[in-house]
Parts: C-alpha cells; sequence; structure tokens
C-alpha cells in the first residue's frame, strides 16, 4: 500500500494523468483506496478521485467518513458531483444528504440549471410530497450590514428572473436566514439607511423536510407568496412560492375528494391514468367493502324467517338503508372536509357530538313521519309504526358513525378521510338492519 | 311647477337654505321633482338634491336617467353616495351599478376606508362569488410617459402598503388600464427609460362580473399572484390577490365536498353553522332521495312473490345494491372532480365512456367472481350465477351511469357535482334490483 501511495503521489507530482488513470484501480479493495485517498494532501486527493473509473470513484465515496465526503464535494465539479448523486446507493444517497451541509445542498441547487432542478431534489433525497420537492433555488439574498443602496446594486446584477425578486433574503457568512424583507420595503426605505435598519426579523420558514401540506396552510394562515425554505441549522436552502403551492393545494384536495369515494388517490391526472391504474386504486375498497356488505347480508339470513312471514317488510329495506347511507355519508363528508381545513379541530369531538345529535334527531324525526306515512300505506299502522321508528333511529345511528368516525380515524393518527362515503354507507347498512329486525321483533313480537 | 322651480332658483341664489330645506317636498310627485331637478343648471342641482329630505333624494334618483345619475354621483361627496347606495331598492342599484362609469366606480372605492370596502363591494352591486366581490383598490398606478425614475418617486410616495405593491398598472388619462409591470421590472429598468419602453401590453385582466372561479382558474394558469379587474371598458377598478384567491379556492372545494354528499354547501364555516342552518342544507336531499328509493321499494314490492318463493336471494340484497352504489359513488367521484379542475372537459365524454366500459368490466368480472363463490356457498350453483352474473352486470351498469350523470349535468349547464354520492347510490339501487329480479327470472324460470 505504502509503495502506491507514493508511486501514485509521483505520478501525480509528474503529471502522468494517463498512467495514473491506467492503474489497475480494479484489482484493489475499495476500502483500500479510500484510506489511500485520505492519506493523500487535499489538491492531490481531489485529483485522484477524478481519475478514477467513475464507479470505483462512487464505491470510494460511499466508503468515506461525513467530513472526508464534504470536503470532497465542495471541490467537485457540479457534473462529477451529479455523477456522483445518481450512482450513489438509494439508502447510502440518502444518509448522505441527511447529513449534507445546508451550504453545499444550496451550492448544488444553485448551480443546477432549471431542467435539472426537479431530479436534483430528488436525489436530494426529500421525501415525497415534502417542502424540499418544491423549492426552487431562484432567490436573491443580501447581507444586513449592506445598505439598501448596494442592495438595489446587488439585486439589479443578480436578477435572474422578475417572479422571484418579490422577496429578498438577508443571511450571514454562512448563508444562516436572518430575515425576509418585500421588495417594495427596501425600494421604500432611504438608499444610504442599512439593510438591517429595515429588517424585522420575524419572518416565517419551512423546513425542507415539512410536508408540502405544511406550505399550503402556512401561506394561507400568514398571506405571503413565497416562503424561505431553510434546513435544520436555518440555511437558506431556496424558496417556495404561491403558484407551486396554490397547485399542491388542488392536488390534496384531489386526493380527499378520491379518498371520499374509497378511491386510493390516483398518482396522475385521470387522463394520465390507464385502465390498469384506474381498477387498482378502486379494487382495492370494493373488495374491502364486500366482506362489510356480507356482515349485512349475514344478518338478513339471521332473519329469514321473520322476512319470509312479513314479506313486506324487504320492500322498506332500500329506502331505510338507503336513507341512513345518504346521513352518514353527509356527515361523514362534512366532518372530514371540516377536519382536514381546520375549521373543527379532534379536541372538539365532545361538542360536535352534542350538536349532531339534534342535528340528526331533527332529520330522524322529520324522515321518521315521512316514511311511517309511506309504511302505513304500504302495510297497515304496525308496519308504518316499524318503519317509522326504524328510520328515526337509523338516521341519528348513521349520522352519529358518519361524525365520530373521521374523529376516531384522526385520534389513531390515521387519515380522516378514510371514513369514505362507501365505507360509511356499508358500516350504516350492516347496523340499519339490525335496528330494523330488532324494532320489527319488538313491535311485531316474535316470529 | 314654473312656478315652483323659480322659487326654487330664487332660494338659491339668496342662499336660502333653510326654507328651501323646509319646502313641502313630500306633497310633490317624485317625477315632478324629478324632472324640475333635470331643468336646473348644474351647480344649482346638486345643491336642491343635497337640500331634499334623504328618503325623497332617493326616490328621486332613481327616477333619473342614467347620464342625470352619473353626474349628480360625480358631485356628491362619498357620504352622500353611500346613503343613496345603501338606500335604494336592490333591483335599482344593481341596474344602476351595471351602468355605472369604471371611474365613479374606482373613486367610490378608492374614497372607503378599508372597514367599509366589504360593504362598499356589496353595494356596488357585484353578484355573490363575482370577482367585483374580492377586490381591494390598494394598488399604485403610473403613466406610460413618465420615466422609470419618476415611476418610481410615484410609488414611493404613494405606496399605501407593501403587499400590493408588487405589481405596478400602468394607466391612460381615463384610468384605462395598458399595462401591468412588477415591481422588480421597474427596479431592473434604467431609470431613464420612459416606463412604456419596459411596456409588454401582454397583461391578463379579469372583470369584476366575473365568477371568483374564474380568478383561481386565471391565476393557476399563469402563475401570477395578482390580478388587475377592469370594466367593460377596461377601466382600471382593483386588484385581487393571491391569498384571496387561494381562500376562494378552498371555500370553492369545501363547497364541491358538500356537495358530494348531497349536502346544500354551507353559507358559513361548520363552526359557525348553526343546527338549523345544518338540518336545513342536508333535509332537502335526504327527502328527495326518499322517492329514489322508494322506486327501489316499489321493485321490491313488485317481485314479492318471488323473494317469498326463493327468500335466499334477499340475503344478497345488501351486497349487490352496496357493491353497485359503491362502484358509481368512485366512478362520479373521478368524474366531477376531473371536470371541476379541468383534467377533462365535457367534450371528451366518448372516450371516457370506453375507457370506463373496460373500467368497468373488469371490475365487474373480479366481483362477479368473488360473490359467485359467496352465492354458491350459501343458496347452490343456481343463487351463484344469479349473484355473480347481477353483480357483474350493476358494476358495469353501475360504473357507466356515475361516469356519464356528470357529463350530462354539464350538457344540461347544471353543476356536474349534483352526481352526489347518494343520488348515485339511490339511483344505482333502483337499477340494481331491476337487473337482480330479470337475471333471477331469466334463471330460475317464471316463479
Amino acid at each position: 500500500m505504502e509503495e502506491l501511495k507514493e508511486q501514485i503521489s509521483n505520478l501525480i507530482t509528474q503529471q502522468q494523468w494517463n498512467q495514473l488513470r491506467q492503474l489497475a484501480w480494479n484489482d484493489y479493495l475499495i476500502p483500500d483506496v479510500a484510506s489511500l485517498l485520505i492519506g493523500l494532501n487535499k489538491a492531490d486527493r481531489v485529483i485522484m478521485f477524478r481519475l478514477l473509473p467513475r464507479p470505483v470513484a462512487t464505491a470510494v465515496f460511499s466508503y468515506l467518513e461525513k467530513e472526508d465526503r464534504n470536503a470532497l464535494l465542495k471541490d467537485l465539479t457540479n457534473e462529477e458531483t451529479r455523477y456522483l448523486l445518481t450512482n450513489l446507493p438509494p439508502d447510502d444517497r440518502t444518509t448522505l444528504f441527511e447529513e449534507l451541509p445546508g451550504q453545499v445542498t444550496q451550492r448544488l441547487l444553485n448551480l443546477l440549471n432549471p431542467d435539472d432542478l426537479k431530479e436534483a431534489r430528488l436525489l436530494l433525497g426529500y421525501p415525497e410530497e415534502s417542502v424540499g420537492r418544491l423549492m426552487t433555488p431562484d432567490y436573491v439574498a443580501v447581507r444586513p450590514q449592506w445598505t439598501i443602496q448596494e442592495a438595489i446594486n446587488h439585486i439589479r446584477l443578480k436578477a435572474r428572473n422578475s417572479e422571484t425578486l418579490h422577496t429578498i433574503y438577508v443571511i450571514d457568512e454562512s448563508w444562516k436566514l436572518l430575515d425576509s424583507l418585500e421588495l417594495s420595503l427596501l425600494i421604500l426605505a432611504n438608499p444610504q439607511e442599512t439593510v438591517e435598519a429595515i429588517m424585522s426579523k420575524s419572518f416565517i420558514s419551512l423546513s425542507a423536510f415539512d410536508d408540502r401540506e405544511m406550505a399550503v396552510k402556512v401561506m394561507q394562515k400568514y398571506d405571503v407568496f413565497s416562503l424561505p425554505v431553510v434546513d435544520s441549522d436555518g440555511i437558506l436552502l431556496g424558496l417556495v412560492t404561491f403558484d407551486d403551492v396554490m397547485d399542491v393545494a388542488e392536488e390534496e384536495a384531489t386526493e380527499d375528494f378520491h379518498k371520499t369515494a374509497a378511491v386510493t388517490p390516483l398518482k396522475a391526472s385521470y387522463q394520465e391514468s390507464s385502465i390498469k391504474d384506474l381498477v387498482g386504486k378502486r379494487m382495492g375498497w370494493l373488495i374491502a367493502l364486500v366482506f362489510v356488505s356480507l356482515l349485512s347480508s349475514g344478518v338478513i339470513a339471521l332473519y329469514e324467517q321473520t322476512l319470509q312471514t312479513v314479506i313486506v317488510l324487504t320492500v322498506f329495506i332500500p329506502l331505510l338503508l338507503g336513507s341512513g347511507g345518504n346521513a352518514g355519508a353527509q356527515a361523514s363528508t362534512l366532518m372530514v372536509r371540516a377536519l382536514a381545513t381546520s375549521d373543527v379541530t379532534a379536541d372538539e369531538w365532545i361538542r360536535v357530538f352534542f350538536k349532531e345529535l339534534m342535528v340528526g334527531l331533527l332529520l330522524g324525526v322529520f324522515m321518521g313521519i315521512i316514511s311511517s306515512i309511506f309504511g302505513s300505506m304500504r302495510g297497515g299502522l304496525q308496519i308504518g309504526l316499524i318503519v317509522g321508528f326504524t328510520m328515526l333511529t337509523i338516521i341519528i345511528a348513521a349520522n352519529l358513525i358518519g361524525v365520530m368516525l373521521p374523529f376516531i380515524l384522526t385520534k389513531m393518527n390515521l387519515d380522516p378521510a378514510v371514513a369514505s362515503n362507501p365505507l360509511i354507507t356499508s358500516i350504516t347498512d350492516v347496523m340499519g338492519l339490525l335496528i330494523y329486525f330488532a324494532i320489527a321483533t319488538m313491535i311485531l313480537g316474535p316470529l
């Protein structure tokens, strides 16, 4: 090893690049090459790393410690870095970028051309649907000690496109975010003042690892049209702008719509989804709900005798189950949406419970009266009574199930939108039949 | 009349305001006062109008022609104008403001303090959910012939708040919108150039009478965070900003969610809605759907004999109707959302029909096989066959109903969201029962 090291050092000093490149690198073990590399001085290290066959270089890089990796990354060209990133094994890549200093991440983002941005954000290892995937490095930053005039000159110089110039970021030497200033504030200020003089330091920022829904909520709450994204040390990485956030809000709403109807959210638009995608996203829930429906069938099987004796009871099954399902779907949808828009919080379930108990009672009384009339017309007073009371009870119960299930799911840290209309309908079917037969047996006596 | 006119003219000349005010105005007919008013010269006219008891003034104003109204409005104080607006009959108010010159509307908006803005937009007669109700007059406008430096000085002078300074509007003498420029463009330009030199004249604007959903769509399409609002002559009235538009997008999505579950959209948030509101928004659809469900009951009544003979058929009613309803709800929700986000347009119904025919077929085959197994287990091969075939047919039919109803509603210029999950479920119930009994009678023979 020592010998090889000296040989390489000599080849470098003599600038014998070709000979160096043609060494039988593949014959050496990766850990040996790695430790050899670390043993070189910084300048030689970069040169040698660059001369390694690329697959070897990538493998060696995987082997290095955090500090050595960062030191190397700082000296590589953007193209070399990109090759590295693309070829590292995914788990290595993720751990690499979790530890990468904000300044390096940011440099990477800044050097890439817009077309590569999407890929880069992916490579940078930010999770799907995270703020990191939305951010752009198109911002202009100034220093607090500059005068306004210097800042404006810098903005004129650095401006890449006017769209992201509306907010100017103030940073320190380590690129740590100190404030965000509207461009108009700079224009209105005295040009001889310093930037620091107009800083409020009350800025809002996102972490690159935040869920993208956080961007929507923060933007809506603070009415700002762009938000800076920082790493855990507060280093400015990029910004997210309102247009991307509006798209996210629409996509999130679409996902919730699909969940409402027990469709696993499509990854693409409807137009782009293949028949196979569509079937796949719908089949799972349809089959799962078959098993809930089988419970309903089981209840009917249990009361087959009753139905055969008083066949007119069968006539009202669609009316009673249908209305229960409708009331439950109304209630769950109201609640899922209220929770999604933070109109209602999970802690308020008791208030909502009693409010909806009243709503269900009122709806139930109305619907009970109506259906008891139909029941009497078809099967006499007794049937009218059974149908009316069943309707009253079903509506109240279905309404409460619809209201409470989203809260229960939230408390279990599940998505309340799982309380889809089809799920609620299937559950209220089972419950409705049980109520129906219980009331029928009570009024008609055992059959 | 001539006499009265002269008397008034004299009283005005002599500045006998009290005497003029104390004339028995209520004794005269409104049309007479109106024609008397028109007969006066402009200066006298305003004075007399101001001295009229306010209810008389309002009635007279209603009587005037468009031009006379506008002439008067120009000379009234803001407070007087507001009184007029508040007290005009609603229909008069609306017609008045439809004809009001943009300059007058804009002056009104500009003079009002922010607290009055909400009321003013209401008074200005813009329809509910229109862009007019969203707009704010907080903008800064410049002239094309100014130099950039002059423009920036003007912006510094006029700036009310920095939030709406990001876009500067270029107008002509009649306040007609010529262009919208990002503030940053001005900053980047040579201060000695004219504004005209950096104008692109390719701006996007909204009409105050546009539906507010238009603001969402335009903002999403063009990625701009504020949009100028103009009247039919292109006069700048105000602007809408992304924060209001994001709120609109959320409200519109919430409305669509509520419609999905057959709830008439709540006017307020869930928290703010009273029990009475909630019952009111849900009862109508629940009752309407009772009548659809009665059709299902009717179908069962028609086949009561069949059911009594082969009671096991009853057992599978919840499974078959439930699955049909679920598939229909999935399909309609996918379609309603795709239409709402312009992912699919109304003209594409044929492509969607065939795509969903395939999706329904595949789902139907899977579901048919599963349920034929359950059917056979419970009632033998024949029942298995009936249940399986019914499931296949119901899924295909329910899927197509769910997909096509939103298109049909769109073609009828109705809101596709009327195709709510409860409506689809109720319709597929009727259809499902008809299919079930048809297939059962076919396989079992007449009973």
